[in-house]
């Protein structure tokens, strides 16, 4: 049977009346098959954790029968599916997962959220990710002395990132926040509407992941004033920035930790992790990443909560920030035992929404995120586990040196049909609209790139196009879009090459920023459901369903025979990502139906 | 591949060192594999929702390699699996509901807990359910009269459940606590070691889920000296008793529900779940079960916290209750946005320990309870999801009047590869101790007789064979052990035929009682893990592991031929519960290894 036959239901406009609905109202669901399959659909929820049926019922259009049933949102987060009793006699059910024919847990239901979705323009942005000391350098950065925790760089030189190499962290090739703000036309270039940047606040690291404080911004990188002018830039063009907040810990050197050390009765003393014996919790063992203890009212107020918190002060004038990327949102306020995640999470989201109501914030996690989504705080997450990691491994080169992150052994290599059932997975563990809010990420700061990983500009192609027509938001880091690469992700934070045209893939370029303006004008890619249509070890092809036009999307990563998928008309070829327009070869194509 | 040749772990102590390990402990956990199949194993678990990975170190023995890792127990309730090198390259994952070779969410982790477990004697229990107007009559009831309510009914009576004949609750064939007493060796005879008994405090009905008062036991049933009587015989007997807590609601003649009908001021009105409209929330919509309200302090004192509770007073003298059943426990304390529900399951489990340190707490769940388990609050469920509906869709009739219970069409008929799945999946979003602590159910006071669903004593005794060898603890329902029928819950309350010796089914009476002392001397039936030998759509055949000795469980829904699972050695026939000895046959035998 053609995957386009099975029964189908997703969370796009089609098959749910709206993303939003209200908490004891009620939200039409439907349910689409092959005429003449099913004889029966029952929709299955619960209510207050006991299951509940209720029967859909059939419309026929044609070769279509669509299957109609209300659902009574009964919960905040209602979660249900469907009982298929097939024309044959056996019972199906359809999950967020796919179709099963045992009767398994609710692991892989569908969900609706009454919570308010991520605002229009983080669902619809492109996100593009600079880490700012490798990105660009203003005039003013010639000046600035280097601090003596630095190893100064040229922006040349090569990144140390061999095993623990003190250096890494230190090797400061001087880029900033003016040198960002005179490279937004590349930005905007690459068909990106969000900049978001790795933190800015001082750090006695090149990464500043270990702020010293968040009351300013790092001199180093122009200071407030740098920060305000590329915010200013920013919004002039109609983009938008996002903040990184490390929320989970602060440097050593971080004033309110250097308060806590020098005095045990100091007011900040509380607001990390102490043990008895006087040392401190901190990021997986790193001592010089101490642990905030969110079980602080006051840290927590000085943090995350109210007016005055570092969540909110950024988002005013003179910077304005749109919202926030959550660094180890995953463990923020987890620690053994103790869990207000949530807790801090909402807090984050609440601020965040008092100072602009279209807010978007972002938790990082690397892993299952499943049970921190869909309710009150992150909207989103960076989606590694149901995109990142699927999508490495449908097109690893066996022979790369791009190293796992995440995990001790390599990323293996997998045919089609395992990655299909990863992305279903986790687009059900997920729910669809926390799918939809989260980044589809290719690389980042963390990662190898994904052109190492893949050996191949034109299989870094493929995976770009994945990128921008599954579910999600795209985000690139800086340098994808030319072809940079780094097998890890210290090595992948190479400067970006602005005086060696010659290295940068402008064919790459091209096609990032045609999947860009392809998802600026096809609501579907947005917004649209996602119905597979064909898997086999070496091409995805599926549709994004909406009401203003379908897209039929046929990812390849070799060559193989056209598809006969059986769809009326003449599919219409939007774009392919191969500059010469192939459709059969390593590419990913886009047909207007 | 074999499946005896499959990578596997379990909770049980060959691949786990304890089952309760300390916070911030490790605890040595193993997977076996077949010697020379895989080259590395790493055990992944997470430390506050980040993953971390730990090398397997192996010890060959034999044709089976042990692989050994510490894990620490980072959290309360701590996950993990474990990623498996092949030797021939390719990656799986090894989670509780088996191999996969996709990277899947942590929906099917290993988990173990820091909680106490259930006691003992619970684990070890065979559990014997009586539904008390339907069991036996003392001398004493001749002379009670009827109340108001009822519809009095002769023993031999046919009970009346068709359509919503009002009748049905009302029906009364009064049996009583002392006629419990009087057949308790019939209940030992069955093996069973704990007596159950639905509610027995005063309600408006023969079933007494809507008490009127939990201050005393209905006089119907011989009042609270009646209920000392059983307990004391049954402690006497070395037997326990669990009496059946209703703590989603009450009737709405309870007194507490009229006083706050009463009076809208009455300290009892916010016991409930009243509307502004002075209407009130109630079980599934039935008025006469109005929802109490567990968000109200005093109610909960009431009901469930402290020495005063209905929860502790009936754990003291002159009753004694062993534990509890708790009813409608996945929807207390829950309704749409309000979830108190982990909070008074802890309540109820805290009130009944500090009563008496083995208690044991069952809440009844008749779909997906994996989110309230493997805590402090309730032990273990009523299996339906895991055990009883995968039972039920293997060996059901499709001819059987039998109707479903808890969905709108027919149990499914189902082949053994989806049945062990089904159980594989359910096993593990409960977890392997939660599992072992939960009701192996094939039939309840709720649900159609296994005899009529199965439509033959021969597949009864199959499906009894299961019960008392797949991980969990037998519940059976009085009469089952004598093929009694019903097509449904109602109509499974037929009395018990005690004048009616002809109507036996003395055969299967002698299986249970087979099963119940092979359970009583096989350590592995009990305590042992679980590991899949052989699966076909007629059989089902697995080990129960254990070092004081293996069980090899064979269960076959029709006529087969011998296995050949080259195991070592001749193994040693245990019992059938077929009486002839059969093997090949249609039912479950036990071997020795």
């Amino acid at each position: 049977m053609s995957l386009l036959h099975e029964p189908h239901h997703d969370g796009s406009p089609l098959y749910l009346d709206t993303e939003v609905p209200a908490l004891d109202g009620t939200v039409g669901v439907r349910v689409r098959t092959r005429s003449g399959d099913v004889a029966q659909v029952w929709l299955r929820t619960t209510y207050d954790a006991e299951p509940v049926f209720h029967e859909a019922r059939p419309s026929r259009d044609g070769d279509t029968t669509w299957w109609h049933a209300d659902l009574l949102v009964h919960s905040p987060v209602t979660h249900y599916r469907f009982l298929l009793l097939l024309a044959e006699g056996r019972q199906q059910w359809l999950t967020a997962a796919g179709l099963v024919e045992h009767d398994g847990s609710d692991a892989f239901d569908f969900r609706v959220s009454t919570h308010a979705p991520a605002p229009a323009w983080g669902r619809e942005a492109v996100v593009y990710q600079v880490f700012p000391d490798r990105f660009a350098r203003s005039a003013a950065a010639e000046d600035r002395p280097t601090p003596a925790w630095a190893v100064p760089a040229d922006w040349d030189d090569e990144v140390v990132f061999e095993g623990s190499d003190p250096r890494t962290p230190l090797q400061l090739f001087g880029g900033d926040l003016d040198g960002v703000t005179e490279h937004l036309d590349h930005v905007q270039a690459t068909g990106a509407t969000v900049l978001y940047t790795t933190p800015v606040f001082p750090g006695e690291s090149n990464h500043r992941y270990n702020a010293s404080t968040f009351d300013r911004v790092d001199d180093l990188l122009g200071g407030d004033a740098a920060y305000a002018r590329l915010a200013d830039a920013l919004h002039d063009r109609g983009m938008r920035l996002l903040g990184d907040l490390t929320s989970n810990h602060t440097g050593d050197t971080h004033e309110w930790f250097q308060q806590a050390l020098a005095d045990p009765d100091s007011p900040t003393r509380d607001w990390y992790c102490f043990l008895p014996d006087g040392g401190y919790e901190s990021w997986m063992g790193h001592h010089t990443l101490p642990k905030l203890d969110h079980t602080s009212a006051e840290m927590r107020a000085a943090m995350v909560e109210g007016p005055e918190s570092v969540v909110a002060r950024w988002m005013r004038p003179p910077i304005g920030l749109d919202g926030w990327r959550i660094d180890v949102a995953n463990m923020t306020g987890r620690l053994g035992p103790v869990d207000v995640n949530h807790d801090v999470a909402r807090g984050v989201r609440r601020t965040a929404e008092a100072e602009r109501a279209d807010a978007w914030v972002i938790g990082e996690h690397n892993h299952d995120a499943s049970g921190d989504l869909d309710g009150d705080g992150w909207h989103g997450t960076m989606n590694y586990s149901g995109f990142s990691w699927p999508v490495w491994s449908w097109l690893r080169d066996l022979d790369s040196p791009a190293r796992a992150f995440g995990r001790p052994v390599p990323v293996a290599r997998r045919g089609g049909r395992l990655v299909q059932r990863t992305l279903r997975e986790w687009l059900a563990r997920y729910g669809w609209r926390a799918t939809c809010q989260s980044w589809n990420i290719l690389g980042s700061h963390d990662s190898a790139r994904i052109r190492t990983l893949t050996g191949s500009a034109v299989l870094h192609r493929v995976a770009a196009g994945l990128q921008f027509t599954l579910p999600g938001v795209p985000m690139l880091f800086a340098g994808d879009e030319i072809g940079l690469e780094g097998v890890l992700g210290e090595d992948s934070r190479r400067p970006m090459p602005w005086h060696r045209g010659e290295q940068w893939d402008e064919q790459t370029l091209a096609t990032y920023a045609a999947l860009a303006a392809a998802r600026a004008e096809h609501p579907a890619l947005v917004h649209g459901g996602l119905r597979w249509a064909h898997v086999d070890e070496d091409c995805l092809a599926f549709l994004r369903e909406h009401p203003e036009g379908d897209v039929l999307v046929v990812a390849r990563r070799a060559a193989g025979a056209p598809l006969d998928l059986g769809l009326p008309g003449t599919p219409e070829l939007i774009l392919s990502t191969e500059p010469d327009g192939s459709t059969d070869g390593p590419s990913v194509t886009l047909w207007r139906l």
